[in-house]
């Protein structure tokens, strides 16, 4: 491996000449958040800092976001590195000098962070002269966070191609800062909206047997689907989640409605036990809608499919990290969780690995989608430290 | 009793006289039907047809309503004659010449016919020329559909003074036309509307286990609600109906929700088997909140009670009408429904009867308070000789 040469002391420098740097540009993005498809400015932003490293090889072939690509090895296989971009409605509730100047807006999924952190390790590499046997393709990918999310419509654009590896990364504030998460098989899951519309007669609330009584059904709906989920999945080898969110329906008090509509959302880590669990509750619903005279209308939507760690690859990452790494990090091989990422997309096509880094310390403790959720520099650096490591000892 | 001397003939004389001016005035209530304690051309109306056929001694102790007296014995006790007067919310969807004029009023709870048949005793009994070994009063109460009602209003104003019996009717379309229904014992239920308002600290749908689920909750507070009414009331000497009928939940597909509302109707025959439920029901609720981790509302709210017509008067009426009355009627004594009648106010404090006339024939079949009810004039006819001819046998 040519890269080899490059040593460590100079890996190590490389990130110490742009980390004040990105720090600072994520604190830009972090003023200015833009919601999903709207990432203009912070496009922008990216393109700037790139080409004053004289990166200037990069294509925006959606209307956000950037593929910018580092060629050492013509030919030869590409490294995906995947930062999302994009921010979430909801207000910031810091008191930080970097906090949103957006209303409304807030990076409080870290994305400023992943952002920063790919762009750090495109801006160390070339400040450390480090040449690699394969190519990089950094993927700041718009629309993480909707439903349809930007990873298929990069994925169009030609972000996969000759990719060998996909890796990605999240801030992780159920894991402390120095904690990095190299977890193999299924770290998250997959989100699927679950709407259900029932419909009958209605009628007088004194006659419940001359109809069908929506609200009886819709709790025969919950507890039976709530007991199905853990009674027909083996929750030993897959995880699963069902949990009812939304309900309405109601005419008066005193009259039995003939419409009332259910939404429930489904997380589940393997899609061959998604696909058991909507056909057994399909069954149920066809049973319940001949028991009860109703008509019961059963739409779902799939968010990103869940992540599946390659395990060679995750193995690979934490054997490099054994060997070497100049920062004192603790590696946990356990850590899940279920939020959903559409970095699947690009790891279902191709080994791809998404790394958590630890942000949690004393004062920095709010949860990810939470107004007060902030990242510290040094998970940052913590970051960019270990992909360059990473790049420094992958196999091409 | 002096009144046996007024025969038969002179008492159906005495209805056939004003057969025709209370059917006319009946379709003229129909006509201009008004909504609960807004009844003032109806009133106006009722008044003025008293005045015409000389019954005067009426007050109008509320801003709507009549109580109108006819006083044959100073002294003596009174039977109270009781007619609601108050129209519904909803639209007339009949064709009828008579079809209200009041876009979104209409006298779908037969409330007309009422008034028609108590004011046309009156005027059957002034043109017969009877004389009575009682008092006569006649309460055309006002708002008898909403809660609170105008009954209790009525009975404040003294509408109860020196009563002997309450008699009231119901024109009943689940009963054929020139059938009577006289039920001792209880004939309806009483409605009681209960209302929840589950609170929890809310959370993400895939943490269900950090927060309160109040869906799940809900579904829980329904199946244990219906279980519960089913299993603790002993169904062979009282009835019970209980159904949820209005829910609302929801801040998106993934969240779980901080506060769920749940309304219900609960309808039960026996006032102490009322408050046998509602302290099983808190019972229960306390154990799900501590269970939960949730608070739980919950207020409720009681409707009339239930109707318990005096088994003695109406074993009287039944003789009574066994003997010498002129029309070809049959006789029901098991009839029950399980719709609210704020009569039971009068009821409750003595002697009381509510006498339902069947209405339904092939063409006229729709219920009560829908858009297409209607009373066939031989109903009216049937209960105004009804009563004309229990005054003329009842014991004073």
């Amino acid at each position: 491996m040519i890269l080899k040469k490059t040593s460590v002391p100079e890996l190590q420098a490389g990130v110490e000449a742009v980390f004040e740097r990105i720090v600072g540009f994520r604190e830009d993005l972090h003023r200015h958040p833009e919601l999903s498809w709207q990432e203009f400015r912070t496009t922008l932003k990216i393109k700037e800092l790139l080409a004053e490293y004289g990166i200037k090889d990069f294509s925006t072939p959606l209307q956000t976001g950037v593929i910018a690509e580092m060629v050492y090895a013509p030919g030869a296989p590409f490294v995906l590195l995947r930062a999302d971009i994009d921010a979430l409605p909801l207000q910031d509730e810091k008191e930080t000098p970097y906090r949103s100047q957006n209303t409304g807006v807030c990076h409080a999924c870290g994305h400023d962070a992943h952002t920063a952190v790919m762009a750090g390790v495109a801006l160390a590499l070339k400040t450390s002269g480090a040449v690699l046997p394969f190519n990089l393709r950094f993927v700041f990918q718009p629309a993480e966070e909707p439903i349809p999310s930007g990873a298929p419509r990069m994925i169009e654009a030609g972000a996969l191609e000759q990719v060998r590896y996909a890796l990605g990364l999240h801030m992780e504030p159920r894991l402390p800062l120095g904690v990095i998460a190299l977890t193999p098989g299924w770290i998250n899951m997959q989100s699927v909206r679950l709407d259900l519309t029932l419909e009958g007669p209605g009628g007088h609330s004194a006659r419940p047997h001359e109809t069908a009584d929506l609200l009886w059904l819709a709790s025969r709906i919950i507890q039976e689907g709530y007991q199905m989920v853990y009674r027909r999945i083996n929750l030993l080898d897959s995880a699963v989640i069902l949990t009812f969110t939304e309900i309405e329906a109601g005419r008066g008090y005193n009259v039995i409605p003939n419409k009332l509509s259910l939404t429930a959302t489904l997380r589940i880590s393997d899609p061959r036990k998604r696909d058991l669990f909507i056909g057994q509750f399909r069954d149920l619903l066809q049973y319940l809608e001949k028991e009860s005279g109703a008509q019961i209308g059963f739409e779902y939507r799939e968010g990103a499919p869940a992540i599946h760690n390659d395990p060679e690859l995750i193995h690979s990452l934490h054997r490099n990290i054994r060997e070497n790494f100049w920062l004192p990090v603790e590696v946990q091989t356990d850590f899940r969780t279920p939020g959903g990422d559409d970095f699947s997309f690009y790891s279902e096509k191709v080994p791809g690995a998404m790394v958590r880094f630890g942000v949690r310390t004393e004062t920095m403790t709010a949860n990810l989608h939470n107004g007060r959720f902030d990242v510290h520099p040094e998970a940052i650096r913590n970051a960019v430290s270990f992909f360059l490591h990473q790049l420094a000892h992958l196999e091409g």
